[in-house]
Formats: C-alpha cells, sequence, structure tokens
C-alpha cells in the first residue's frame, strides 16, 4: 500500500496469471495454449512486416485486420472491432455496456477476470450458479440487471450452450448487452457470430490465442451491431489509439485467411482430446463434456489438489482453482499426442493403486 | 449514441489521432516519427523472435525488457513498468495515482489525450495557462490538488523546462504524484529518470515511438519508486496481463541495448532542427526553441491555417491544432534532411512574395 496510490488503485485485486515456470522444463498443460506452431503463412506475413516501415504509427484502425475478418465471417467492418488480445477487449467492453448503478451477471464459476474488471470500474457483479452438472442456467439471466456476461464453451468447466441458448439469452434481456467470451469456441462449438445480424445487443469476443496458436502475438477481436463496435471505438480511443503493433497486424491477416491450416489444427487437438477423455474416464476420472482444448476433470478418490503437486513433481503442470464447488478439479490444456500420452501414463502412476 | 452505452461512454470525447492519409504519397511532418530506420539490431531480433515459441504467452512481467532498461539507467527492476506505447502507460497512470475527487494539473497546452484520460476515469482537470513565451510556469502548480502532469519537452510547443524546474515542482508537492512524459526528451533534454531515487512521488515515461524509430511496435516504459511501480503493476493486472506481444519485447530489448545507433540517429535528427531553425527564422517564421523531433512555428504575416492547407496542397503534411492561443502555429516533425529541404523549398515559395 502507499500514499500515493488512487483509491481505485488501492482496493483493486488483481488477475493472476497462469503459471510461466522458469525453473525446469515442464509438460506445460496449465495455460490452454496450442501445441502445435501457428500458420506458416502468419510467421511468413510477419517476417515481411520487419522492415523500415517499424518507424512509422500503425494503422489506429486496423482496417487490414478487420477487412480479414469481414470477409471471412461475411460481415460490414463497422460490426468488427480488434484489439491487445480479448483481455483488452473485455476490459473495453465492461467500461462500454455496463452500467455501474446495476449489477452484472455472469456464473458463479467462469473466467476469473470478469470480476477484476468489475472491480476496476466498480461494477458489483451478481453471480448465478450453475447447475450441479456446470450448465448455464439461461433462464437465470433475466431481471434488472445492467448486463451478461458469458463465456462460451465456459471456462475452467469447459462445458458449450447452445445457440439456441444464447438466443434465449438475447431475447430475455433485449435492453442489455450480452457478451458471449468465445475463446474456446473453436474447438467444437458453434459461434455466435452468426447472430450478430439479428441481435443488436449481442456482442461476441474472440481471440488469436487459441485456435490460432498465437497466444504470444496479443490479437482478439470482437463481432456486434455498428452501435456496440461504435462504443468499443469511443472507449478504445480514450485510452490508447493505437493498440496493435504493425508486425501483430500483418500475422492476424495473414492467420485469419489461412483457413485450410486452421481447420487441420483444430481437428488435430479435438482427436487428441476425445482419444484422452475416453483414457481419463477409464482412470476413474469424472470429465466434463468438453468443447474446448481442454479437459476438466475429477478423480472418483483421490483429491485435485493432490494430484495436481504430484504430478508437478513429475513434471506435469495442469491449473488448479483453489476455489468452492471446483476445488476438487483440475483443468488440463490438450497437447500434442506425445504430452499427453506422458500425462495419462503420469497419472497411472499416480492412480492405479 | 445508442441505448447500449454506458453513461461513461457516451460521454467520452476520444482522442484524435494525427492524419494517416492514404490518398496519396505525402512528404509526412505531422504525426513526429523518426525519418531513420529501427536499429538493424532490434530488427534482427525480431525476425529472431518470429519462432514457433509465438503458440505460448509472452512473459507477463517483461522481464528482459526491465532488466535491459534497468541496466542502461542503473535503477533496480522494481522501479520500471513497461507496457503498449507510452498511452498506455499514461492511461494506467491516470488510474493508478489521481484521485478523482481533486483536480489534476496540466499546462492548459499540452498533449491533447490528456483532457481524454481525465474524462475516462471521471478526473477534472484543472489548466495552468503557460506564460507569453509558452513556457511552464512551474510556481503555479501547487495547492490542493490530486496530481500533476507535464511533457518535457512539452507537446507541441517543444519547450523544455531544466532539471531544476522539475525539482521544484517534486519539491512543492511532495503529497502527490509528478508525472514527466517523456516522450522527446531524447533529442535535446536532461531525462528526470535520474531523480528517481530521491523522489518517490515522480513517475517518468517514455516511448520507443520517437527517439528509437519504433512508433510502430508499441512499446513505452516508466521510472519511478517501487510503490508507484508496483500501482501501476495492479492497475495493468486488472485490465490486461499480457499487453506486450513476444516480437515487440524481443526488439525492444535490441533497440534499448544499441546505445550507438540510438545516439547517431538522434544527433542526425538534432543537426537537421537546427539547420532547418535557422532557415526557418530567415523565412520570417517564429520558431520556439525545440528540444524535440519538431518545431513549432508561426509565420510573421500568413495565417497558420492557410499554409497549412497550402502545404497540404504542396505534398507536405503538417499538423495544425485549431486551438485557442496556438491556432497560428504549425508542428513540423524533423524529417530527413531531404524531405526539410522539399518542405523549406514549399515554404519558400508560399511565403516569399
Amino acid at each position: 500500500m502507499s500514499k500515493y496510490w488512487s483509491p481505485l488503485t488501492a482496493a483493486l485485486e488483481p488477475y493472476i496469471p497462469g503459471e510461466q515456470p522458469k525453473d525446469k522444463k515442464y509438460i506445460k498443460l496449465n495455460t490452454n495454449e496450442n501445441p502445435y506452431p501457428p500458420s506458416p503463412n502468419a510467421m511468413a506475413a510477419m517476417a515481411d512486416a520487419i522492415n523500415e516501415d517499424l518507424r512509422l504509427y500503425p494503422d489506429p484502425n486496423c482496417e487490414s485486420l478487420v477487412v480479414a475478418l469481414a470477409t471471412r465471417h461475411g460481415l460490414q467492418p463497422n460490426q468488427i472491432f480488434v484489439g491487445n488480445g480479448s483481455d483488452e477487449i473485455l476490459a473495453f467492453a465492461f467500461a462500454s455496456f455496463f452500467d455501474p448503478s446495476k449489477p452484472v451477471l455472469f456464473p458463479d464459476i467462469s473466467y476469473s477476470f470478469y470480476k477484476v474488471y468489475a472491480k476496476f470500474y466498480g461494477i458489483t457483479p451478481k453471480l448465478i450458479p450453475l447447475d450441479e452438472q456446470f450448465n448455464i442456467k439461461v433462464e437465470e439471466y433475466v431481471g434488472e440487471h445492467g448486463g451478461i456476461i458469458i463465456p462460451n464453451p465456459n471456462a475452467p468447466t469447459a462445458i458449450l450452450i447452445s445457440l439456441e441458448n444464447i438466443k434465449q439469452l438475447l431475447e430475455q434481456n433485449p435492453e442489455q448487452v450480452v457478451i458471449v467470451d468465445e475463446a474456446y469456441i473453436d474447438f467444437g462449438g458453434q459461434s455466435a457470430v452468426v447472430l450478430v445480424d439479428s441481435y443488436p445487443n449481442l456482442l461476441v469476443i474472440q481471440t488469436l490465442s487459441k485456435s490460432r496458436s498465437l497466444a504470444g502475438l496479443r490479437v482478439g477481436f470482437a463481432f456486434g451491431s455498428a452501435e456496440l463496435i461504435e462504443g468499443l471505438n469511443r472507449t478504445k480511443n480514450s485510452f490508447n489509439s493505437y493498440t496493435l503493433d504493425r508486425v501483430a497486424l500483418a500475422g492476424a491477416v495473414a492467420s485469419i485467411e489461412d483457413e485450410t491450416y486452421f481447420v487441420e489444427m483444430n481437428a488435430k487437438v479435438i482427436a487428441t482430446r476425445e482419444r484422452v477423455v475416453k483414457q481419463l474416464e477409464e482412470l476413474h476420472f469424472l470429465v466434463t463434456p468438453s468443447a474446448a482444448n481442454f479437459v476438466f476433470i475429477s478423480h472418483r478418490s483421490i483429491p485435485a489438489k493432490q494430484l495436481f503437486e504430484q504430478l508437478r513433481a513429475e513434471g506435469v503442470l495442469v491449473r488448479y482453482f483453489d476455489s468452492p464447488r471446483i476445488d476438487n478439479f483440475l483443468r488440463v490444456s490438450i497437447g500434442t499426442d506425445e504430452e499427453m500420452d506422458a500425462f495419462v501414463t503420469a497419472l497411472q502412476k499416480l492412480t492405479v493403486q
């Protein structure tokens, strides 16, 4: 604590990112990174962007990327916003659409950064409990409130809700913005981006960090009605006009345009996940139905915290959340087949008596 | 206006970046970019960073860059913060150190984004007028207030204040944070970074965009006491934990380590500036004393707005601010010798009857 901090900063409860260990080489299944490299076209485009033009500001409107996304999704450029990772877009969206005089609704178990954003903007969160099987109870997102945000598929549960459920959320709440955070949608879900033309209160947020293997590049994007996108731009231009650098812009455009590679790599991740789910079930794990590049698992008899520590000792990093309802679960990212074989082998050793 | 915007977003008055024209090729002296390319070492380091590791998150603490800056300035790593351009750091600093219940002091003529940040955070700005010669009146930055921010050298006036003046500001206001925005300090000023160890209320902000020729990379940094840096980190980690991508980090480290190139390029910009100032004075311009990579000029008889438009027609873009006190001035970035010769030739045609 410092006398120089503003009351806001003194009261913050910052997000703690997943561990990035430097002490030794781990099989790293703790931050939901993609095990495959980015599109070779994206890397070539980035290499091309390293030239003398770096002395010049980037395009603050990121037109090349907006147009590439508009083309891919059959939308207009004014329905698209891009930013420095989906986290930055979430931060702008909380400011742009959520009125601090009313509570904002999100699931009791979801991305832990939502509470942090709420605190930053003085917004009261109203946590809507998932049901016993960790499903989002769509019918409970009603009443007097200032907006809704849900991850789909949810994190860390990995569970998807249907487009019909998203429509229900939008129709139940025509006066409030509904943000659907689709960081993991490409691993088995259907994106709500197809609803953007029909619902002016829908904002869909995606990222290059997971299905595009570009966590290291910091690029995210949002789809919504022109009025929502204009709101995001007003906020961005009151905070930082140039959020994407020239190299990131070039890489992002080439990644979006490389549909073939994208489809192929996601299919590999999904195939590995399906195989591993079966193995985990054979090892007496409860595995929630996953539409993400991670699985959320709980062993029938061995406490998750113990397994988390034992796996770490075996050189495998997974994520453990010491939080109510999920403190007997582990979140495990889907790595390569070799990494997952090593993970399953370690679990066999730890769980089979 | 949209019913979905928060009251905050509806009330914002966003910043408007300098024009980045696409209609034709201009001599671009309007956004204070450096005319010389970035350090070749920086470009080589960026090229090296384009590899499969882009699938992984970057280091959220940006340790490599923090250590490079600490080494260069003889500071501890906990006295350094880095971010996505100095604009982002300014946005975090306004949140971290300025209490919205009190006015924040800055010069009536200064970086126009300060007012935008104040609006974003609900802070009331108290503008302290520059004197007749556009000097900052240090003695007037006193009384009941929530903090101070000044650019040094000031923009768009280009005028420097001394380290003695900065010390006076700090000593007059021991209970408030004083932010010195040194975007242009490397073109002739002495940085207040040497005062960081002595004044816990000092935050110095710099950027790679000007003297390092990396406007296209979006990297800035701040120097201050450990408690101020911790405050910035609390805010950042409540907004976006991973603001710098892997390529930007690599390029920034190599740029900071290439002192020889940095010194050489800045000397070239300064030499060109000094030569051009003489030519402008011969053409009957008032030129404020510049310690920046731009000059702030006013012609004895021809209105600035007219010259701005005529220069544009001649293919030379400069910046004109239609604001009180400075609406008869032009801000002109220092380009290459060839670009400045073309600029002076155009002015000769326009001003010599």
